[in-house]
């Protein structure tokens, strides 16, 4: 009897701690249920945005390509946009034969780290974002963009911002034109005294000086071509010259000074960067411009900006940008922003994007170097390890581009040699430079620099081979 | 003892259904938790951006403004960016002699709709979003938006797209003085014999057509004013003419006609949609340029774009975008799409924009029109009921602007005596009209039009009762 009344007793017992559990636990579930839920339907607007970019970031491209929100959709799903090369469903199958890449400037190296931070760097833009022409009150940009700017650039120690304007562009593009034209007299016409600026800079140099100078071809200012040709020339001193100046210099990575005295100069700061080149010290001139491509990797988006010291050129780029394009996207300053606030919190931590572009950009010089060294068919451009003042050490080299010299007296056409063994480089031609040069991109994806290797390899073993 | 058995049997059956229901919630609330907090840890990057973006649209300010994702911070919480004449935190506080602002054409009339539709509108950006030059691989831009642009305009019936070129630029301002570049003589220079073009519009035309072909000064074209004066002259038989014709006409809402036989016409379509004008018919000319800022309301994204039939036109159009701003922003592109494709979704449904807009438009229209008629001092354009192929019937007129004129010989500058009747307008010689002509945007805020109004009245009235 006792024993049945105990077993009894202790079975009750276990079905009433039973029961308390269950119901305990139900009211926990419940509560977050309700709290999920029915919260939710109130006020969560955000949600199928977010479950969408979710999905989108969720398709599997096999580590050679992803899938984007406003990609091509098919069974519902957006489909995977695979890198050059690869091909398939998924990205995972390589085309054979298929030649390696590396003419363009697209900076995809730093796409990982925006993978990694993916969490930090999402960005909402509701529908009713910033409607407005003018969306930042009486100033013609945001002014909290602005403000991290600032410190991005006193905190990387690239670039003198005290008492200097700030105006943004549809990325450093629309901004040189917008200098160049800013620098140069006003309202030039047959029956004014002053002649067009001439626009100069030195070889080798970023095409696009020329051909936008040329192509606007304003009554203003005039392309006149290589500035060596105008050094102790005397128009130099009677004509107004605008100089264009690229430091680190695009394409060969050395930094760079004004070749004539007394021009007004356009410091075109894209590559001044740790991950690209030492900062031996921060960059002080009147006019100043920047690109977030070259900083986050953001080439997409179109942004970029100019530290400018006068104030009449600063007001005349403010009005040339207005007649030009009104304004700038807030999407692309929201998003901005939230970019340079997680570069801002992680430099000279573990997430420094500094040393993550650095790392790669060195590993990438060094095992080219290594595999043309040999060579006596092509060289690269000579550079040398320096003092940085953001790593406070002195770093080996980490340029953006190789610049390739052919030396075979036959090989004067370099982009065409290089063509022949399946490299697509940018030619010498491009840079107002001889054609025995070309430019190899060293900043785009993985699977860029990877084939390019590999075709270089075999390039070089041919000459090392039939040179035995 | 029967009793009690079953009475005993009865309970252990209700026990085990509580218990059994119990288990079964748990089980229910259980696999809800699990999903929603160990899927998430893995996958959700996108909750911190939504979190963040839910937060500063809940901001609270009085319905005469809004906090903004990317506005300044206080205390942790962005703050309330107030509309005209509002102020204090929650922008409660109206402004005492506050002046009416009718000037800019700021199309924050539709900023409620998508404060409606904010679940569907809202775009999630990832950080690693197309940070790529060449975003949509050959084409210059995205494919999905310029489909859905094509459905768009196929739905509404205010253009035909068949056979039509389309580019993008940063806001139609971009894609005007592309289209004066591209509709020029090429390489007009000294030794040339082509001579540039001159460009002309009918007044009262929008500003910018002047000011920005003046700005740019281009060697191959030239301001040439008032399409009128060229009518007729020989001139235009020699010369090659670029016409900017904007229908519906800003300032005056008019449909417009080339002016000129055998000019190159830049059809300005801005403003060619159901909430401003009736749609007599699909407009079908050579190049046509809308804007994002007067379809949606998104001024502040810059985003516009042109049909273009000639193919070298069309290209030569590519080229100038190309050269001044590379590509247009992804970020843009993106936010966009989602927004066309909630306009698409609502046509000729509840939520329709066209029927929102053109209630708001006509409505104030209307408003405007009862105070003004008595009045012998001011007069409005007149505009009539005109059938409309969206709507299907004849519908009344709702249109962008109130163009004003002063009616007295002594008001001979009409902006200066609305001013000094605290409302700012725009003066006639904006648009290169008399200065007895000023306009009033009706496009704004619902603020600005309530206190636009009261002004209006204390002014007519004050009109009315001296004439007693």
């Amino acid at each position: 009897m006792m024993g049945g009344t105990t077993k009894s007793q202790s079975l009750g017992l276990k079905l009433v701690v039973l029961i308390l559990a269950s119901l305990f636990l139900n009211v926990f579930f419940g509560y977050y249920y309700v709290r999920r839920t029915v919260g939710r339907e109130k006020s969560d607007w955000s949600a199928s945005a977010a479950e969408e970019a979710e999905e989108a970031g969720a398709v599997y491209c096999s580590g050679h390509g992803r899938a984007y929100l406003d990609g091509k959709v098919v069974d519902g799903e957006p489909v995977c946009e695979c890198n050059t090369c690869y091909t398939g469903e998924d990205c995972s199958l390589l085309t054979p034969d298929c030649p390696a890449d590396a003419n363009s400037g697209d900076p995809l190296f730093l796409e990982p780290y925006w993978r990694r931070n993916a969490a930090r760097s999402a960005v909402l833009v509701a529908g009713w974002h910033r409607m407005s022409y003018r969306s930042y009150g009486d100033s013609p940009i945001s002014l909290e963009l602005e403000r991290y700017i600032r410190l991005l650039h006193d905190a990387v120690g690239n670039a003198v911002t005290d008492g200097r304007f700030i105006v943004f562009g549809i990325g450093s593009s629309q901004l040189l034109n917008a200098a160049v034209h800013s620098l140069s007299p006003d309202a030039v016409n047959v029956n004014s005294s002053s002649s067009p600026a001439s626009v100069v800079a030195t070889v080798p140099f970023y095409g696009l000086y020329k051909s936008q100078t040329e192509f606007f071809d304003s009554r203003e200012y005039e392309w006149e071509g290589a500035a060596a040709n105008w050094v102790n020339s005397s128009a130099s001193s009677s004509s107004k010259f605008v100089e264009f100046v690229t430091s680190p210099n695009n394409p060969d990575g050395l930094l760079m000074k004004s070749a004539l005295d007394g021009s007004s100069v356009i410091h075109d700061h894209a590559y001044y960067w740790p991950h690209y080149t030492a900062i031996p010290t921060p960059a002080d001139e009147e006019v100043m411009t920047f690109t977030a491509s070259k900083v986050s990797g953001h080439a997409g988006s179109r942004f970029g900006w100019a530290l400018v010291k006068n104030k009449s050129v600063y007001q005349k780029m403010l009005q040339y940008l207005s007649m030009n394009t009104l304004s700038m996207s807030v999407d692309t300053q929201l998003r901005m922003l939230k970019i340079f606030k997680v570069i801002l919190a992680e430099l000279r931590n573990e997430g420094d994007i500094f040393k993550f572009g650095y790392k790669i950009l060195n590993r990438r010089w060094t095992e080219l170097n290594n595999i043309m060294s040999p060579s006596r068919r092509f060289s690269l451009q000579k550079l040398s390890p320096q003092y940085c003042s953001y790593f406070q050490k002195i770093r080996d080299p980490s340029p953006a581009y190789a610049w390739v010299k052919c030396e075979r007296e036959e090989d004067a056409d370099c982009e065409a040699v290089l063509k022949e063994a399946g490299i697509i480089s940018r030619a010498g031609t491009a840079f107002d430079a001889e054609s025995r040069y070309t430019r190899l991109s060293l900043i785009k994806t993985n699977d860029d620099f990877d084939q390019l290797l590999l075709k270089i390899e075999a390039l070089v073993s041919k000459e090392l081979l039939s040179s035995i």
